[in-house]
């Protein structure tokens, strides 16, 4: 495991930094712990089958020619200017998306697959929803639309509890548009939370509002609430059509007014049910399982293309002679 | 030449990208072209005897085990947290600094010279120097002091002409700190101008004022100066007192009073002086035949390390033998 010195694994682990790079503030540019972690993979290649990557396109010029021992999951969102000549640069690299939905600025790139994220089974137990009230998790950022979840709850007439960071660069927002908001009596604003908490507030929660305004390739909070068999009710922006199956884990809108009328149809949705899709869907054990036929589909590609190239290079001797 | 497309050379060009890219408004993200042309320069590798990189420490990871054909030139500030630990990662790159004063932070790192800039000749004339004016010349920015300058040209009770850019950055530091000081009648601001002004603008001055209050590591605009023949007031940080002969190309203070008592002993510095001597010291002839002394030093200490390591290995043969 290449990654920083707090990192919990049974793995051994080869740290180029003490601290994950995002906390540390002594931290100005993070690529120089990634490109010492990536020289010291390099040296030590050949003692790998496969490497999986996490680290969007830092390594590909280093790794281009073991391609074939290299499978990359890129997390981000993809309709960034600067990504497609990259992507095109560097094709023999094996790709996995996070969600079919991820692919849609760059079809035609090397996705070996889509994996979905897996939360551990055990991490959360299926919670009872009778807290009363409606969950927000997540960052508070235009993307999220905070108001608008302060709005669904508003006219649902239900409480609504909010669990969220506030980043630097969203301050600005934070203050002009979402704090004036959180004086409704209906609103609780909690700050962050931690994945110790999550659990018990989730779990209490009636549903959880998922009122996006942009392509999310992802939304891990989804699967964290049907592990605490809590239903969603999210607008079908990016993979969300993927993760909820409307009417069984929750609920799929495309507007505020749809998102209000969702919100007692939801609370009948059964809990039991969504637990127990959370558990064949999104599990760490499914997650592993797509992964490893992923390694193996590298594999077998370097394979063939070793033997294929073998082969051209026999022929063209032949026909030299 | 790997370099935008944008750039004039008689060398062969080949492009990652079609602009400069901190021209382009386009792109977000710089990456993705510095990799893209790193990995067409490392499949080309032994179609070159030296490669002379200007990217930082963004090639490190890839030209590695090719050290011993490169060059890199540091132009940048070294006094930040993460290049250290990096820079003892990647021990073998041999490095080259803009003055010496730049390696202050890091006097260990594989340093195997220092080159000065070097401007053409032809690029200027010497100027007379009439212009009735002292010159501020870059960016409006806290370091670059150009209040320091208004103050020093106020004191003295001469004009002061302000050719700067002002970046995104330093927007509200423009606003708050330095525009108010712009009403003083005896300030005049020109904006960003370009290098076929430059020479009028500064062969007409008095003297140039560099009031930095930040270790600069070269100061192109010093010798710039120098190349009309005008004398500089310069405080002395960072490589100012490698480039400026105090007494002959300029006067180097420590603070406002000494600068304003310094600009009517810098306006009888002779101007013909000040011009021989930038040609004797910071010709674009000077700074290649510094480089051609590196590439050859570089050239030298790779092939004594690859005698040596092929007589250990010998050696070690002969031992198990």
């Amino acid at each position: 495991m290449f990654a920083s010195g707090d990192s919990t694994t049974g793995a051994t682990l080869q740290a180029p930094c003490t601290r994950a790079l995002r906390l540390d503030s002594q931290c100005k540019d993070p690529l120089p712990y990634h490109f010492m972690s990536q020289y010291r993979l390099a040296q030590a290649v050949d003692a790998f089958d496969i490497i999986h990557f996490h680290t969007d396109y830092l390594h590909f010029p280093l790794f281009a020619q073991h391609w074939n021992k290299t499978l990359t999951t890129l997390h981000g969102r993809l309709d960034l200017p600067d990504l497609p000549p990259m992507l095109h640069e560097f094709a023999m690299m094996p790709l996995v998306s996070i969600s079919n939905a991820q692919r849609a600025p760059m079809p035609w790139a090397n996705w070996y697959g889509t994996v979905h994220h897996g939360v551990p089974s055990n991490l959360y137990a299926g919670g009872c929803g009778d807290g009363g009230y409606l969950a927000f998790i997540g960052r508070i950022c235009p993307e999220k639309r905070p108001d608008w979840a302060i709005e669904i709850a508003r006219r649902a007439g239900m409480p609504l509890t909010i669990a969220a960071k506030v980043d630097k660069a969203d301050r600005t927002y934070y203050k002009t548009r979402i704090k004036p908001l959180l004086k409704d009596p209906l609103v609780e604003f909690i700050g962050e939370i931690g994945d110790g908490d999550k659990g018990a507030f989730l779990g209490d929660a009636a549903a959880l509002l998922f009122p996006i305004d942009w392509p999310e390739p992802f939304g891990l909070v989804l699967i964290e609430a049907m592990a605490n068999g809590t239903p969603v009710i999210a607008f079908g922006r990016g993979a969300v059509a993927e993760i909820v199956e409307d009417g069984v884990t929750g609920l799929i809108v495309d507007s505020v007014d749809e998102a209000v009328a969702a919100v007692p149809r939801a609370r009948i949705l059964d809990r039991a049910t969504i637990r127990r899709r959370f558990e064949e869907r999104f599990s760490v054990e499914r997650m592993a399982r797509d992964y490893l036929a992923l390694y193996d589909a590298v594999l077998r590609c370097g394979t063939v293309d070793a033997v294929m190239s073998a082969a051209a290079t026999a022929q063209m001797a032949a026909n030299a002679a």
